[in-house]
């Protein structure tokens, strides 16, 4: 092999290595090409191996150049309703929760990030669907200290996902592959196609 | 007064007690309308009385609907050049960090922010300039874990001013006034015309 390729080839294997499969992000009814990329781009900063989204609405996901490449290295599912994405979580281990602006949600920081963690965001006319929120197994808000309300949308999504990060690396998490040999070896593989 | 009247006074009381004067941004050529709305939006959201932008290929900044309306409670001083925006930060007692991707860097969660503090946001496709990296008092970075070398810049800034909004909240700086009484007054006044 060219020792370029050799270089690509360590290059995915770091990231993957700290690839995080029990880390992702519900993105529900977020249409804005801008947010959707800026979301993948900032999941694979925290290692994310893939992310999911419900698009009641129809249409596929579009990103643009705010993804900076992103959504290459993040998988997206795409689930048909809020209940499947959420059935599809929930076998998989993950605790979901959802993002709120109503009072009685928790601070994000009290959430335990380093178990499987599933992070519910809300499209930005509207929010987060009453079904989410009423399946989700919690409610967490970011403390807004001015006039505005909310956040745009992937602004939220970093601030969570960085404390989610920031709690992984001082577990550890990071540090050695969580991925089992067999997934490892599958997406290695279809990386170096890419 | 109407009640209403009264109401609306005692909201923009609550918020203006909870301004932080040493705390900033400075944006260096940011220039997408999303990007400094959706800063200005999290400066709003983190207490920040002001914000900083210099803008050397000229034009004056522009918002669209992702503020949120924040630009009308965040001021915006437009500096000519960077250093002219240093020199005005360091004569108020500003330490200055500058964002920067390169080894070297020190993680941003290492800064103690509850001292004066500015943070210097680079343009979307340069980044900070090399005269800001060489003026800045030091340099800060978010790690990046994934294939993408950098976060968009809204989403850089939001990282930093919620571990930012973090630190200040367990010092408890948002708990007393800390805008002088004549300010305080200026201020209100200001934002009792809106
Ligand atoms: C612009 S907000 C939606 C605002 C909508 N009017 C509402 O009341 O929910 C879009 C999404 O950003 C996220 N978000 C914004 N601000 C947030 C905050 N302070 N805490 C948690 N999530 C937030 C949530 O996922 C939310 O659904
Ligand atoms: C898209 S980045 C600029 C990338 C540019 N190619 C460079 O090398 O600097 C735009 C701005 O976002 C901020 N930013 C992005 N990722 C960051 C990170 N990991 N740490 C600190 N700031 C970051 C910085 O302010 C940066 O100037």
């Amino acid at each position: 092999m060219k020792e370029r390729t050799l270089e690509r080839r360590r290059r995915l294997e770091e990231v993957l290595r700290r690839r995080q499969p029990d880390l992702t992000v519900l993105m529900e009814n977020v249409h804005k090409p801008h947010n959707l990329s800026a979301i993948l781009r900032t999941c694979d900063a925290v290692g994310i191996l893939q992310a999911h989204a419900v698009n009641p609405t129809g249409g596929v996901p579009t990103f643009n150049e705010t993804s900076g490449g992103s959504h290459k290295w993040v998988y997206l599912e795409v689930h048909p309703t809020t209940e499947a994405a959420f059935r599809h979580l929930r076998e998989r281990g993950f605790s979901v929760y959802a993002t709120a602006l109503k009072e009685g949600a928790r601070d994000y920081r009290e959430v335990d990030y380093t178990r499987p963690t599933a992070i519910v965001l809300g499209a930005e006319k509207w929010g987060v669907s009453e079904e989410a929120l009423a399946l989700a197994d919690g409610l967490i808000h970011i403390p807004m200290l001015g006039m505005v309300q909310s956040l745009n949308v992937s602004v939220a999504a970093a601030v969570i996902l960085f404390e989610a990060q920031r709690q992984r690396l001082q577990a550890g998490l990071y540090d050695r592959p969580r991925l089992d040999p067999e997934l490892y070896q599958k997406i290695l593989e279809d990386w170096l196609r890419k």
